[in-house]
């Protein structure tokens, strides 16, 4: 078992961060074949998903979608004025569980790994534990 | 791997009941210190969520978007007038995952674990395998 | 350790297909008694989620209730007219892990193993892992 954790700066109040090549990167590190990669957000108003990476215009999709899905002008009780961006969180889920197999992580074609900013930007970090199966 | 089943009563037709003391106490009776703790609902009209703790207000806010984005006058064709619960136990998720670590549960600092009641009350369970990593 | 992958052709544009059968299939054969199934869906237009099984109007009001929450006709920017469905992708998840008990995968009384298409009809894979619990 390794673990460890990685920063995700953003940028904007809301938007996907590809993270694909950070991950892949600690998981070629650890040298494991077959196993799990464990990623864990530790932020009430983030997230992590799996989604299409090839055409940037699905991200951005995503975001627009979560906006016209989740009433951003409620009025909500919690004074930080950010409740959306927990209802989001909830909705997208704060964990992933990875499949590694011959050393590399386990996607379809069109799949990349995303942190999910939902009341950016800040300095954001994310907590991942590579597991070994035997 | 040790493994169990907890109670978790529910009050009102919808709330947010933070359960982290009691997976606590699981963990810490495991004396497990790296390791993985996995939560499964058994039921389908209920949830299980990671959010922000600290202001009960979170709490409310989470359960009135849910209100709002799930449409709980549809004309649906379950007879039991509970589909709108149903749709929310799949947008929240019915299974956790936690990472053990020094023997602790790992959570950001505003975050707490939440079994989702979305038709209640009534009288709910939960299932915990604690696994151990070497 | 054993792995795997299933076909699961999809024959409507959104559709819940009950698989539960087929992964009782493969723990079976797997003769693990203690343990964790893993299922992981590469598609970036489907997911997988666990609800109730009982009552096939359930699976119905859920796609009805998808198509109510996510905005169909929103003017997306991804020109393959297919931007819900990637939201409701992530919405959903892409992943399930279910525990094996006695052989068993564990299963609330009315909860069923779903694959959910929102983008078919089509040819989807889905694939499995088996580990075993000491």
């Amino acid at each position: 078992m390794t673990s460890g954790e990685l920063s995700v700066p953003t940028r904007r109040k809301m938007e996907l961060v590809d993270i694909t090549r950070l991950i892949n990167e600690h998981v070629q590190n650890s040298t494991v074949e077959e196993g799990f990669c464990f990623l864990f957000n530790p932020h009430t108003t983030a997230g992590l998903t799996i989604n299409e990476g090839a055409d940037p215009a699905v991200q951005e999709d995503i975001i627009a979608g979560m906006q016209k899905i989740v009433p951003m002008q409620y009025p909500f009780k919690h004074l930080e004025g950010n409740s959306a961006a927990h209802i989001m969180s909830s909705l997208i889920g704060c964990s992933l569980n990875l499949m590694i197999e011959n050393g590399q992580i386990v996607l379809g074609t069109w799949q990349r790994i995303f942190f999910c900013e939902f009341d950016g930007p800040r300095s954001r970090r994310l907590q991942w534990r590579i597991t070994e199966n035997s």
